[in-house]
């Protein structure tokens, strides 16, 4: 297993993590197999979307930002649930293909991680699984 | 890496991809392993639901299409970023069990591209690691 | 694959089943690779999320439960397409890293299984792949 660290800048955040990935998975020698990508963090999601336009990402933050509101009305007291219930809904792992020695994505494709709860310091835990031989 | 082509109909629709998936890994030999299913488009996404009732379908769509509107509300342009939420939600990727041969599911469930902004051709990218002998 | 029962109590329940998939990973000898948890059930998913404060999990069905509530508006007849629906958001399996001998978390982290139409008995499916040699 490989630990990658980021720093998050704000609140909610999408930290496009493909090129650290990439130089993972190329650093490894895998050639074709799978990259599974973990959130060691109960407030930090993971996902795949657009890396095009950046008001897609805005976008997204905002409608889960009114979808799971910040709210009093939670019974956990850290002021977080929200940022919970948000990870849960885009979910705490990937597993993305590996083919040619590299992570396959589409053309519009980034992978990204979400922060719910920043900002801070976070890991992303990864571990490749494969064969070496092209 | 195998790529499956499929073709959608609507702007918002549920394709079974079920069958197509179980002969790929038939004909990968793989007896028992994983089956990676990933997305490479933004706005298609991946589950695994009911195949029973087609209602289920309808009602899961339209439940979405109420959580996450089209809406000129959104910055992103190209009116479609209602789209990129919901492959976020449902998530861009799955990992099924490989055993016997073939994709293990349970007796209600298929494997299903959710399509959130067609109708498109598409591709789903497939992956299986494990092991030949049976 | 192996098959893990649980019990689940009422309509909605989040269940801890972290020792037990712990227990199976030891079991299998792997010690680096990942373990693939799959709910065979279309009204029972799979997440990962805070295991100290039981709040976060009543805020989280609570919210959920907002989100997509029983409703006689929708057309599927069993009364339980809040259920599906609830599936897909949070995801019908997950890919977690194994690295000696035990399934990685984060300090706060447990693996949950999200019953959504419950009380029932229940199986989640449960696949090691990697290398034995520590």
């Amino acid at each position: 297993m490989t630990v990658l660290e980021i720093v998050t800048r704000s609140r909610e955040e999408m930290l496009d993590i493909t090129a650290p990935l990439q130089a993972l998975v190329r650093e490894s020698g895998i050639q074709s197999g799978l990259l599974a990508v973990q959130s060691p963090h109960t407030t930090l999601g993971l996902t795949v979307n657009e890396n095009a336009d950046p008001d897609v990402q805005k976008d997204m933050l905002g409608h889960l930002r009114a979808l799971v509101p910040q709210s009093p009305s939670f019974q956990h007291r850290e002021d977080n649930s929200d940022s919970h219930i948000k990870v849960s809904l885009v979910g705490p792992s990937l597993t993305l293909i590996v083919e040619n020695g590299a992570i396959q994505l589409g053309t519009w494709q980034g992978v990204y991680a979400m922060e719910f709860d920043g900002p801070r310091r976070r890991e992303i835990w990864v571990q490749t699984i494969g064969t070496r031989t092209p």
